[in-house]
């Protein structure tokens, strides 16, 4: 049996990104974002939910881009506290441990110590309630090469330690229960 | 170092969601969905995108009605195969092994198996190449009592033991690595 509550954010787990915005590493901010997602594939899509009165806000809808960089078990501490600090207060960057490096599309830097970081362009701003979604385009992807398999060039996420964001909690990605297909796919 | 690949969807890890459809439990449709997020917390707000190709896409613009079902380890297989195959050439609720039950404000069944399902009403379609996105508001909430504390009355999410999509996995959830806001938490 079902319980009926009320309407609320109940669908998880979800990523919790570290998304990079301004125009340079002198002018540049973090925010932590779990509200987000892929919306389509060819192309490439992304969104981020950002409340109004955040800092990160501002700089976004100014620049018109910004970088989402995956988090890892390394960044878990610098993850959660990029989304509870503010960067009207410090220099989120340097309090949260974490590196800038220079944009290759995008005015912006990304997180040196994410594995992979997907720089993109804002197409449109929807207003919705306590959230306005940017809606943007992936531009290019920047994948750390330390996961990269020298002999094959095969990308192997697994290594990189990915998190996940559920019901107020951060947890590693356990277990792998199958591949994409799995369930239809013949035995050799 | 980072390589610079071209833009593609790499942003992980995802849910990957059983969304029910359809007006009854006898004219219904399941379709797994990882391209799925919260997009809004006040009003609560989800959205889904979905190839115009797809069954179930009809049967969602026409109701403007679905429900996203979490997924488990223990539907796991069920899940990857709703996303595999299509409802126009078999019953996937009874192929897949999953149970129908009557909605409650919307008119689509919900699955039985998934812990926590949530029932959205359509506000807009936005068309953004392969996918559309369906952008709705979360309308209820219907949650297994089987994770209640009958005690506390509190939700033990970790229990159902969900389940995550990460570059073509599915993975279990691992270990907690901490609660939101605990890097600014002072200690007792």
């Amino acid at each position: 049996m079902k319980q009926i509550w009320r309407s609320g954010t109940q669908l998880y787990p979800l990523p919790a990104v570290l998304v990079s915005c301004g125009s340079s590493v002198d002018d540049s901010n973090l925010i932590t974002v779990a509200w987000t997602g892929t919306i389509c594939s060819d192309p490439a899509m992304l969104y981020i939910s950002v409340r109004p009165g955040r800092h990160s806000y501002e700089i976004i809808k100014r620049e018109m881009e910004f970088t989402v960089n995956l988090t890892t078990e390394a960044i878990c501490r610098a993850t959660d506290w990029c989304g509870v600090r503010s960067g009207r207060d410090c220099d989120k960057w340097k309090e949260a441990g974490l590196t800038p490096v220079p944009g290759v599309a995008v005015g912006c830097p990304h997180v040196a110590e994410s594995p992979l970081s997907i720089e993109c362009r804002v197409k449109s701003i929807v207003p919705l309630g306590t959230h306005h979604m940017f809606i943007a385009e992936v531009v290019d992807v920047l994948a750390d090469e330390k996961y990269m398999d020298p002999q094959t060039g095969a990308f192997d996420m697994e290594r990189a330690g990915l998190i996940a964001y559920s019901h107020g909690g951060y947890y590693s990605l356990g277990q792998k229960l199958g591949k994409f297909g799995f369930s239809v796919q013949k035995k050799k």
